[in-house]
């Protein structure tokens, strides 16, 4: 593909803070509301891409509520909610088997720390499948219909999300970018884990160490061949995010 | 086009009560929110939707909020928020021209009852053009750069919104209909009419005398060559709307 013209620019948001994200749980794929935290955090994104003059032509988000609303309310805040809408499976949160629903802190003491940390952020350490009986749920939900196949995860390790992020960059985002749009993705933070993984070619132990807080706008300028201009993108509040990454971090811990 | 299954079904649905429509202005392609008793409509809508096991695979809005609000809240009533979503201005509200903004009281008792219904109502008739900085404003909004070659309306009789419409009824409704799809539209009163014209087939005489709600699910089912199976389609909650169209037939006259 060749660009023919100024490349546009990507703005990725984690969602704003949810129900399970405040009792400190593994959320996955369940389907959880905001907080109205979160919703206030959706919001001030919103001021903070009005700040640095950020205009989303295009939104795309998973098909979780959290991330949905997330960019409802942020595009109603920019007078913006007239843009294409783009809901894909593809953005999910990491399908977390066994440990969704579960608290990190009981988890965390359960298992012990290293096993807790690989599973959290390791590339390719995933924990046990989702229960049948939860797994059958899923696989009648229409949301998944086209998964229906043999497709829908049981469980995902980090690579398994890279594997299923990856195609979505290439054939939707990417040609966006092409065409000199201002795209924005609200999703999840292990789905912008593995996008950053892909757009900025993380190694390894990059990839383990990558933490993308909650409602911080984190922004992607590209040079002319689609590849960042600086490594890890930019935060529209550097000190804010730094202080909220180190918070995910630090989940389970206290 | 030929149909290989079972129709799909429409629901039109007009969306709740604006601001503009409670203090009994023309409101056009003004982009005004909805009013809390709005909102609650279309919660309502969402219940009607519920109860006769109606479940929208797909939904189109226009590009003005009051339509998008109206969608976003049914859907989430719904748990259908993940389903594509499709903005045109195609089903925008009709381009009231001059009389965007204006009292409906105040214009009838200004032109006369004859005048006043002539413009609300009739196919052909439309009031003066938009004011020239009021249609530079819009030719500046993103939302409408697709028309900016000259294809902003500045006032447009129902006959216009037919030919705008009809297109989007040919090209992206019939065609997901034809899947078997079960698809929404939340539009505008005229949005609406004009396309009710083009289903049903309405006559000059019948179009005049249309009057849809807001807030009033409507529901169609098509025989296999995508007619209407009843003509007018089918109410929700028949009493409830018969009232709210009465109520929309007499505005201005009190």
């Amino acid at each position: 593909m060749t660009f023919p013209g100024t490349p546009g620019t990507l703005i990725l948001l984690r969602h704003g803070q949810s129900t399970t994200n405040a009792e400190g749980r593994f959320t996955g794929w369940a389907d959880v509301p905001l907080t109205p935290r979160g919703e206030k955090q959706a919001a001030q994104a919103a001021g903070l891409l009005a700040c640095d003059g950020l205009v989303p032509d295009v939104v795309h988000t998973s098909v979780l509520r959290r991330s949905i609303r997330t960019a409802d309310i942020l595009l109603e805040e920019m007078d913006r909610a007239w843009i294409p809408v783009h809901r894909t499976w593809r953005l999910n949160e990491r399908q977390y088997g066994a440990l969704t629903g579960r608290g990190k802190r009981e988890i965390r003491l359960g298992v012990g720390p290293e096993q807790y940390q690989a599973w959290r952020r390791s590339l390719t350490a995933a924990p046990g499948p989702l229960a049948a009986d939860e797994l059958a749920r899923l696989r009648a939900d229409q949301r998944y219909a086209a998964l229906a196949g043999g497709g829908l995860p049981a469980v995902e390790s980090l690579a398994d999300m890279i594997t299923r992020v990856a195609p979505y960059w290439a054939d939707a985002l990417a040609k966006q970018l092409y065409t000199g749009l201002t795209v924005l993705v609200v999703a999840h933070g292990n789905a912008l884990r593995a996008l950053v993984a892909v757009l900025d070619r993380l190694t390894e132990h990059e990839v383990e160490h990558l933490n993308i807080p909650t409602g911080a706008p984190l922004h992607y300028a590209f040079d002319s061949a689609l590849h960042p201009v600086v490594r890890g993108g930019r935060y529209l509040d550097p000190a804010a995010a730094q202080a909220a990454a180190e918070a995910v971090a630090a989940e389970g811990h206290d």
